[in-house]
């Protein structure tokens, strides 16, 4: 097939070109925006009198019946219209005629596929964005239930303090709802359209960006055209915002694959998110839980893609921009299908208390409430670490936690020591003592659990 | 010397841990935040009934003497000290005596890390949003001289329509102006005081953690003190906005290199921004454009190590953590210099018109309106292409521009050409024609002006 | 279906992890490895006397029919199978009855995974090795067709010293055969056979790991099951191998599309490896050049994926794993098509001697042989630098290129200028100046292009 | 201060430019291999006749003394200097006058700097392999104290099979063994010498690159030297040998700080490599683990961004080049003390027996035996796998592990199980049983040490 625009071409592609050119089998993805897109400029053409309104209506209902071939598997894609935008222009025109070619006046593909790609970052970033508050309605409702239930709080995966596993659920629900108002932010500074920039310099015709920016629901037009057709912001803070969210999905699920362990055993991943092993009958396995961890390298990888892509492009538009759309459709497909199924892992999971509380006997979790006692009692606080240090040590060497030391112990330890202290160190006292703004404590976690269905049900 | 947490431990530190373990070298650029952090919790723990006025006034001028010591020179670094936290409030204690060991009350490291690093992170995205702002304005200065200036609008680095220099700045302004709310919306995602959240579970004192928020310049407090201690989001969207600033200020900069260039001739660099060789004394190099180009290189790999960093790491504080400082602060000082030295540069560019205007008079610069032109008289845009595509070769094979092509020549190409095109394809005519929201023509580069001088003065 | 490992499970798997977790739609591009490895193994099961031989018949015979089912398109690919293993032994049993059953003897997927990825990294290195050989062999032979071709060498992107065409090339060539021989080391460093590790700690049963080895063409069986199920040390040197492949051609790329500008005009892109424009009928573009310097950032983002998967992984086999292939997989095909298009254009590209010559007679190209005379007189050659640098500001002003200038200039400038110096600042008298060993001289390069005929004969 | 490079200049530089162009504050680290690389240089330079034998002495004394001046503290190092090789020359000059300005003769600061940079890393490659072989060293003596040590050998952290400790180590002197090779394989790839390259196009002085070369310590001369001057390949190699010995260390780390909790106490790092919390006195903290785990994004990071910096720049020497130094020198230093502390902290820890036999006795360890003795007598390994997973689930009802269930317990779910295997679902004769190569039973095991061994005195 002679190419579109071939005028000028002396001699014909080089079939390796053919393939290694076509953006076709994975722009196609792309075809609802196209359409959605050309059906707009169509309408601003006939109302700025470019097209008449037979035309118009003939390439509504063409672009129509393009879509429909599409989703029902009778269109054909070919290799030689190299993308989405030939492809569909190409078959309208088969369709209506001759009014099909008209369609492309005072556009271009580099504002074709900038609006296209745009649409669909933002439709998009807008799904993930909802998902993310599903998956922090989950944390919460977990919250909701496991107030009381305790468990090792932990730095350096070392035993610290006691803290509730709803107060950890809720340290993840802070994280996706920073995520979710990422995506919002992205979603806001890059919501103006496109189309209209044409190749690089605006066009001759008597156009109405506007009227397409409001149609396609885009706050303005953009600003400058030689900008628009060569952005590619949008796809990049996308993408970092998946990212992102990765790395904190990537933290939830170390834990759950920790949580899981035997020797840990504080929670149980149902088995219909679990799978077996093709040689050990007696694995069961928190795949899911590894597989998001993984895919955090997939995200980040096509992150440093985009921005290696767009480095020291000049202007405007350069073949190299092509490669920006299938790390986004990964990055996006994984985003979406993750998200979701962290959401139902957690939903379905089993919560072992007493695998958790029971933990919580080892590690002196109740020392700093020691330190913070003598603190509190006049003690510099840096002797009285020194004190709960050695406290600590006497324990170790009966072999029992701090928490189960007499008052005597620590009589004999240092003689600052009241009987007031014995019952800060148990456990769960020491757990609802922590009732600073944004602590551990039972009533500070409602607080928090408050927060979030307030956010939750804006 | 004795660690300040050694109570429990029964050997002393490995010569090596010492030294691989301290962050003293790198984190005590952060003894501002620090100080003003420790003033401000002090404050709230007088407040609060923890510290008594003496102890409060004792902490606030020892920590003004520390700071005098830092600031002159006098103070002692020691690798032992591990950090800036443990130097200052060695130190501290050594002026003040005891009250100084008081002032770790209801807080730790954790959270005394989150916050200071999260000062400096939000300070220094202000003096960077800053540093973008100046960049516009003189972007916009140089566009106010030159929206008649033309030179060839390029995509794929070949000639495509005539475009102006002003237009061209302006696609920039248009960047960094996105970049300016990219850093806007991460100070204000990030704008929540992490103190108060202690270890990682709150604390059993009985503070004010909106206080400390507001003395602080923050919003509120953060929700949930597990996640706070874990989360440097914040670091991560930094890296994140300085990385994007990069890809655009790295497009800018290969564009001056090839405009640079012998061949191109479109700027002349400044002497003071430009270099010799030590060998061959003909050279004049870009050097500050090339080096803004590949420290490109250099910011994403800060943002790659954080996003790596912070991948799968369980909750809360884990000493890996201790890797977000070099990076950012690495990226923190390479923006600003960056920017600054790019817009002094830009400020005092030589612009070469007469290379820019020969220069559109190779490429056919308005084929495109040749095509418009029949498009607009009924020729479907496929078809106009297309024989514009010939007239193109026939002006090849003349050895002249297709702006030169007679009425003649074109008639003979297809016969729908009337006379009214030859004007359209005179080069001004075409960068003037094209007056669409966001072009290259005078009157549509004068409101993009306005657009930005506009926000500039916000 | 109920999966082979379901034993000891009580739930059926969730739709969403079935999706999840499967493989099977891009590891099916293992299938030819998968087969080879079977049927290597049962040869050893059989030699063994674990099968015996009508079983073992049996099962190449089956494995044989699955090959070609799959190969004319009539496998049954299904979700639930999972993998690619999986897939092949249920059809395999299907086929061939129990015998089917007993070929997962004395092996895992841990174990067969790892050997059909490597088997597939080692073959496709090969090819990519291979691949590298004839683009070098075809810049020797541009190389033999212009070694008098003199064109402006540049650092900076600014004219520095005259160089040939055929130098320039040979810079590509030594770029490639480094290339070449990184592909061979780690070939080399990984040709170890994993099959037999079984699941992480080897089996009890009687195996000739020998055998398979060397049945499959590795040198040796790996020495330690545990690292091998863990290993993919072979992926990562491949991505990275590809990654500073891409580095080289990126940076041809980048010249190819400079000196294919209006501007530069150095060469010509044939018809066949370019392309026009959807709007604009006059533009001719390298997107080759630009798609293959794109791709360099898909390329480094497929390596930064599997290092950050790879990350703190505890042994031995953790799903995160599974996110090894796909960019392996877009990587090398990425390269192959890219090498093999990137010769192809090289071969058809039309050099224009005239355009680089004239470039020649801007930038002073010979100053350095000022200088150099100046040295070789006695002049310290810091001082003749200096004085070489006032000898280009003269002719700057004069507007013409040293060269140009007269004995009485050079005179004026300092008087230790002899006449001799004169043929000495003619343009192809500097480049064939530089016959030091690797210079651009004609009998310099005609050393390298003995050098790179003797390694591609080899 | 006037540059040496200033003849054809006209204003000065701008301040800010001399600070962000300059190099000396980091460059000045390649001190050494600049005055090798001057001594040899001028050796050769004497030998060609074109330094007399006094001027020779006269610069190699004087470089001397520079050196010395360097190492004492007493060397000025100024920003007007810009880098390390003008500093020196600068000074070598004050000192023995106009001979030190002829050093520069027949070289550039391109292949000045490739020279020392290439030498840097060639000598730390060398360092770190040594360094890799040491702490194979250590593993290997571990394992050899460990052959009967018997832990749960884990997939997805899940139970798997029963292994040695000495085999778990084993595993990772096989990684670090490659890591060792990988450095090996590129010193021999890049061991070429860059000098008398000069700018880009060698030089018309009368030089003996193979005598520099040889005196140097490299194989040859590189052949191509407008490749030489532009290559960074060997950096970008060592940064890459870097990041996978990470990834390897990284591996260890995580496990070591999993087995280090509370919860798995398989073993106990020394006081001497672990460190407290500010407020918690309970705590040790495995840090250098942690340190080591997040050094990796370190590295990762340093990787990226020469990856980035290097793409797509047109050749010779550019700018953009003086970007490779800071990460790996960083990424050397990082990798030089990790490995080293690694090392110590291995040899100190305490492995502790009890609980890592006792964790075996949860997870069904022997199940694969079951399932491999089902198939050794005739039932398919399918339908094996598939009772045993039978047999795990009535082990689970019961509370038991399946080693300790009953011949009767496993007649009852399946009938062709015969009393034989009651012994083969011991623990410690499951181990024992993965005798084939590379396995870890003892005597497999054994093997591996005596290889590893061999391997070390080599």
């Amino acid at each position: 097939m002679k190419k579109m625009w071939s005028g000028r071409f002396k001699e014909p592609s080089s079939k390796l070109l053919e393939e290694f050119n076509a953006s076709i089998f994975f722009d196609k993805a792309l075809y609802k925006e196209d359409i959605q897109g050309s059906i707009i400029h169509s309408k601003m053409l006939c109302k700025q009198g470019i097209l008449t309104e037979q035309e118009q209506a003939d390439i509504e209902k063409g672009l129509g019946q393009v879509r429909e071939e599409i989703e029902n598997g009778t269109f054909q894609w070919l290799v030689e219209d190299e993308d989405i935008h030939m492809s569909i222009e190409k078959r309208l025109t088969e369709i209506i005629g001759d009014a099909g070619k008209k369609l492309h006046t005072a556009r271009s593909r580099n504002d074709q596929v900038a609006l296209d790609f745009r649409l669909f970052c933002l439709a998009n970033s807008e799904t993930i964005r909802d998902l993310l508050k599903s998956l922090v309605g989950v944390l919460t409702d977990i919250a909701r239930d496991h107030k009381e239930t305790m468990l090792p709080g932990m730095t350096h995966l070392q035993h610290a303090q006691p803290i509730s596993f709803a107060y950890h659920m809720l340290a993840y629900a802070s994280m996706f709802k920073r995520d979710f108002e990422r995506f919002e932010s992205l979603m806001e500074r890059n919501n103006f359209s496109p189309i209209g920039c044409a190749a690089l310099a605006g066009t001759p015709h008597n156009i109405d960006r506007h009227f397409t920016a409001e149609n396609l629901g885009f706050n303005e037009p953009t600003v400058n055209c030689l900008d628009t057709v060569s952005d590619r912001d949008f796809a990049l803070d996308l993408l970092y915002a998946i990212s992102v969210a990765f790395v904190h999905m990537s933290r939830l699920s170390e834990e759950l694959i920790i949580w899981s362990s035997s020797e840990f055993g504080f929670v149980t991943i149902s088995d219909a998110h679990s799978t077996g092993s093709s040689i050990m009958p007696n694995k069961k396995n928190p795949d899911v839980a590894e597989l998001i961890r993984g895919k955090t390298g997939r995200v980040n990888g096509n992150l440093v893609s985009l921005l290696t892509v767009m480095k020291a492009l000049p202007l405007a538009y350069n073949k190299d921009m092509q490669e920006d759309k299938e790390g986004v459709f990964d990055s996006v497909k994984t985003a979406k299908i993750s998200i979701e199924i962290l959401t139902e892992m957690l939903a379905c999971m089993t919560i072992n208390k007493e695998n958790q509380e029971s933990a919580c006997k080892k590690g002196h979790l109740s020392a700093t409430d020691l330190a913070d006692f003598l603190a509190a009692n006049g003690v510099p606080f840096r002797e009285a670490h020194f004190i709960t240090g050695r406290a600590v040590a006497v324990a170790e060497d009966k072999g029992v936690d701090l928490s189960e030391l007499t008052f005597e112990d620590l009589k004999s330890i240092d003689d600052r020591v009241s009987e007031e202290v014995v019952p800060l160190l148990n456990l769960r006292n020491s757990m609802n003592a922590r009732k600073s703004y944004g602590g551990t404590a039972v009533e500070a976690v409602e607080k928090q659990i408050s927060y979030f269905d307030g956010w939750l049900t804006k």
